[in-house]
């Protein structure tokens, strides 16, 4: 007999919950790419009964005891973490009483309905009186979180995406880049105002021929089309499980690059999700726990990778391949393309050096919104002031250019923005040494093998799932733990000067 | 508060598993359609889960209850109905014992894969030592079935498909036409011996025109694509849900009759699950119940009114649009290609004239098995000797060919072969009184307006569910029970004599 059998009931609990949430998955995946319109009320009312049967699964009484035995139980190792990893997920579910989960459901639910309304009617106050309750409901959450785990409110927030990590290290680490980032930023306009411009590609570009283009890179980028697989959606997103792999992306016809560059991001995701230790599938132990590590992963290939000229050697071909011949699509003038500074409202659309002070003023924003320092009606003009101050952002066209265009707020998602940021931080870092240990990387690539970079990332990242803490995986992995360091090197070295 | 807090209770329970099952229903379609090879381990694992999950919730001692408490709540009209199936069902389903269960489902189990093995090899007699267990555990259930339902063993495995229906009852009509069908067969070999051959259509026929086609054959047959869609697989199949119907073929680019005819088919199932009462859906009251009446739907589009002259005008100029003008498109040698008799060994190639006899061997030798007067070793023989006397089909070439073609008995289906042939008469007795009903058919049916068909079927039977029997269905809709008349006369107007 197992000399754990409280423990091994708990797998065998998480393995259920793995599998019935695999099927959640799928039906999402096809939900958003497949389902025909008149499916939609039958799939909400099957996935809102799977769901029920979930929380029905978490909340048996024998689950509880299970708890109580296996603390007891001789665990060591591997099973000893992944039974830490258990009890702490379980302290944050228990930290939030039932009626209060409902509240929050409710909440969101009703905010991201008026969030589709607001955008569309460009209407502050009405989506605001909808996302108040979500404020209040994440305030008290807070709150009841730190208490549990004897954590500061944001503190706890940020626990649920970055566990070990305290926003006052947060913050500090902003606060570095907000010094040396600003002056940067500045300098690479005036460099890239003296510079010719890149030659603008001609569409149109067939969603056919970009579907083809997109599997191609992802190819060459290692993804496992064995496990996994692209697909066309209306908003996209990468989903499916890590046995299978489901990206979803929109095709522009008109310009191939956010379809392209946003491949290159989630097939980094995607690897990652592909890459998780196997066996552990299922466990907490399995991860991926840290947002800012997964974020890692895809700016990799996307930020670190993908606008280097070995890089932009193997996608030229591809290039002329798919949509036929032009100058634009020479290495460097596609470098140059993926370079380009170009300040302004929207996050998503962000370049590089741009992209870091979208997420500090969010950073501040909710720090304040949590704290109850400003309320919900203050978020435009702190929204706007801020802008302004740090990317010279003029008044907004409307509020889909502002405050409401990120959905992660409105559905209660406060302590996720970081992890954009230090997320950058983490690729740089982690690209900067796999430089250093893999001295021809650029020759290899430009020779069309990329494998090099998930030969280093697998043992060191992929796969030791959630056995270690961001800092303690990076310091594993590149020898110091999270800093920024890195980026403002990698930034300054591809922007700093004329080149 | 109502009246019937018990059935209320039983009906929610209905309810979710309905709901639970569509998501099973999507992830089977996922399967079959999208997932990448290396996702199948995981989606075994995750549908497996969800089917414990559902039989956990079936033997939930608080359902047992909940029966009891119904039988005595004042039920009245859809409600006693509905509580009167689900009885049915609950009493079908507990007469079989948890442990014959697990046995049938090892033994299929691993039949079905003894059969994959033996069909590639050519191989009886390993099949034959797979496929003794599951004769052996449906002879047990059979028992146990009749036993708890005041039935005979064979009856007993017909209830299952057919509910009210017995035994005798199929082989008296099966006996009538075993009478009149043989001379027909004759007679029509003779006929279409002495006529000018078809001209056979020249490929090839790419696979993306085809699907075209066949979604236009399924728009002008009525298919509601934003309730379901059409996708291609490795083994035909309609899946989904009622609400959400997904039908997935395969297109042979050297030969576009089997999709086409197989997506006129599948469409006709699909109409009868799309029309399926709404408001009930999920209850036992809202069907389908019987097989044959199902099988019928299929059979009206692809047999009654496919090859019919006025839906071959219709064809033509889609042929000629998807794949270019020939001759062997125009309207009058589509429908002789259609009509075409080519008595062979396959059950699922064989034309309507010889098909009834396919399956008429197949009922007299899964009765013979089930009542235990001929063991799994006689089958091939008896096999080989009913197919040469009833369809003069010469020795087989492979198993494949003969006894091993079809999956029904591999995974106990024994009990469903009626249908098929039970079904073409409940669709030749439908589409005799439609067009008594609807004298112009004909004329509109040319003229592009196929609408008339459903508007017939609909109220009639697909939107009855399974109010009645198939015997009273039938009367309600044509006016007189079951019978091979209609059958006969529709293959003998067709078949009979020169035209």
């Amino acid at each position: 007999m197992s000399p754990s059998p409280a423990y091994d009931a708990l797998v065998a609990h998480h393995r259920r919950v793995h599998d019935l949430e695999h099927l959640q998955a799928i039906a999402t995946w096809d939900r958003m790419t497949h389902m025909p319109t008149a499916g939609g009320p039958a799939r909400a009312a099957a996935q809102a009964a799977l769901a029920v049967l979930i929380k029905q699964l978490q909340a048996e009484p024998t689950l509880a005891q299970q708890f109580e035995a296996a603390a007891h139980e001789p665990l060591q190792g591997d099973a000893a973490l992944n039974f830490a990893r258990m009890r702490q997920a379980r302290r944050i579910e228990a930290a939030i009483p039932a009626a209060l989960a409902e509240r929050r459901e409710l909440a969101t639910g009703a905010a991201m309905q008026a969030w589709g309304r607001a955008r569309r009617d460009d209407d502050w106050n009405t989506f605001a009186d909808a996302w108040a309750p979500v404020v209040a409901v994440t305030r008290e959450s807070a709150t009841r979180l730190g208490d549990a785990l004897g954590l500061q409110p944001m503190d706890a927030l940020l626990e649920r995406w970055e566990p070990g990590l305290r926003i006052a290290r947060v913050n500090a680490l902003f606060a570095q880049v907000q010094g040396w980032l600003p002056p940067l930023l500045e300098q690479a306009l005036t460099v890239q105002a003296n510079s010719p411009q890149p030659l603008e590609p001609v569409g149109p570009y067939p969603a056919a021929a970009q579907q083809r283009l997109c599997e191609q890179v992802m190819a060459l980028l290692g993804f496992d089309f064995d496990a996994g697989r692209l697909d066309t959606t209306q908003h996209p997103f990468t989903g499916g499980v890590p046995e299978d792999v489901r990206m979803a992306t929109r095709f522009d016809e008109a310009n191939f690059l956010p379809a392209l560059m946003g491949t290159i991001h989630e097939t980094g995701h995607s690897r990652y999700q592909q890459n998780l230790p196997r066996a552990w599938l299922g466990q907490p132990l399995a991860g991926p726990q840290s947002a800012a590590l997964h974020e890692g992963q895809a700016l990799i290939f996307e930020r670190q990778l993908a606008p280097e000229p070995a890089f932009c050697q193997l996608l030229a071909p591809l290039l002329h391949q798919a949509f036929g011949s032009q100058p634009a699509f020479e290495p460097d003038n596609l470098a140059r393309l993926m370079q380009r500074i170009r300040p302004g409202p929207i996050r998503v659309a962000a370049d590089e050096l741009t992209y870091p002070l979208h997420v500090i003023v969010r950073v501040e924003i909710e720090q304040a919104l949590v704290a109850g320092e400003i309320a919900v009606g203050d978020v435009p003009a702190w929204w706007h002031e801020r802008m302004q101050a740090s990317l010279g952002v003029g008044p907004q066209a409307a509020f889909s250019q502002g405050p409401l265009q990120d959905p992660h707020w409105v559905h209660g998602m406060f302590g996720y923005f970081p992890a954009y940021l230090l997320g950058a931080m983490v690729a740089a870092q982690s690209f900067a040494a796999l430089r250093r240990e893999v001295p021809d990387l650029q020759t290899q690539v430009a020779g069309g093998n990329c494998r090099p970079i998930g030969d280093w990332l697998a043992p060191r990242i992929w796969q030791q799932g959630a056995r270690h803490d961001l800092d303690a995986m990076l310091q594993q992995a590149t020898g110091e733990p999270l800093s920024a360091t890195a980026l403002r090197e990698q930034l300054e070295q591809r922007h700093g000067h004329s080149h």
